[in-house]
């Protein structure tokens, strides 16, 4: 197969997940697969209420899941096929797994008429952060006679 | 006690849970508490090589903790004290659940010198997609005959 049709292939597996967490679920519409190597390392689906985690979207369950399958917190190299428009939150953390390429099916645009779109979390973290919902305040606390950071690079040795 | 003797407790007890990090478990010196209404609903630390997990940050498992023992996702109007400058990932975590204030002890200037600064991810997700390190594109693929979406809506009754 060419690599479009490999694009295709995952990215319609994400959508069957997503479509299965719909019907059988009654859940979100959103799935992921994550393949390395043209090796399926892991098929994710939105678990935020099946286990009260309101992390649990799909990317993010695929990124754990090819973790602990791997036994490695690197997944560099790899390729997560989306059935949405990840979220800042998946984003980050398929970045922070060493992931190289991301691809989904529906956009925001496609996503905004069910209210499905990732696009409020982008909107919050490109605010300044005095213009944001949440507030982000910083506090130069520290205990007596020890520095956190100091003893982190210690305990490297 | 004031709302900033609050603040300095909570962000201590977010250092002391660091600290413990390090030296009991030779592992990332990150810490945070979530609180509501004068309650602590979770205290964690950086479980990412405990739990080979790249998203297992101490404010990702601090949202993770809170959300299980309130049996809800909904965790709006807490607080979160973090030792360090949160992550994207961690943010938009926060931000989904809810999360009213965030309050953090060392910041991104504090932690370039030991390489525990959150500006990476910063810096990529401001990027525009086309010049970000990890590619992210759109295909337009559907599954013949249903539309995952429109699927959504119907199970919504």
């Amino acid at each position: 197969m060419t690599q479009d049709q490999d694009t295709e292939k995952y990215l319609l597996d994400s959508i069957r997940l997503a479509m299965d967490n719909v019907r059988e679920r009654k859940t979100w519409p959103f799935g992921a697969v994550l393949v390395r190597n043209g090796q399926v390392l892991a098929r994710a689906v939105n678990e935020v209420e099946a286990l009260c985690d309101p992390s649990a979207h799909a990317e993010m369950q695929a990124v754990r899941a090819a973790s602990r399958a791997q036994n490695s917190t690197d997944l560099s190299g790899s390729t997560v096929y989306a059935s949405g428009y990840p979220c800042p939150m998946c984003l980050t953390a398929m970045y922070l797994a060493g992931v190289k390429s991301v691809y989904y099916a529906y956009s925001n645009e496609d996503g905004a008429p069910y209210d499905l779109s990732a696009e409020r979390g982008y909107v919050e973290i490109a605010r300044p952060v005095e213009q944001r919902e949440m507030k982000l305040a910083g506090l130069r606390v520290r205990p007596e006679g020890q520095d956190l950071y100091e003893a982190w690079r210690e305990a490297q040795g």
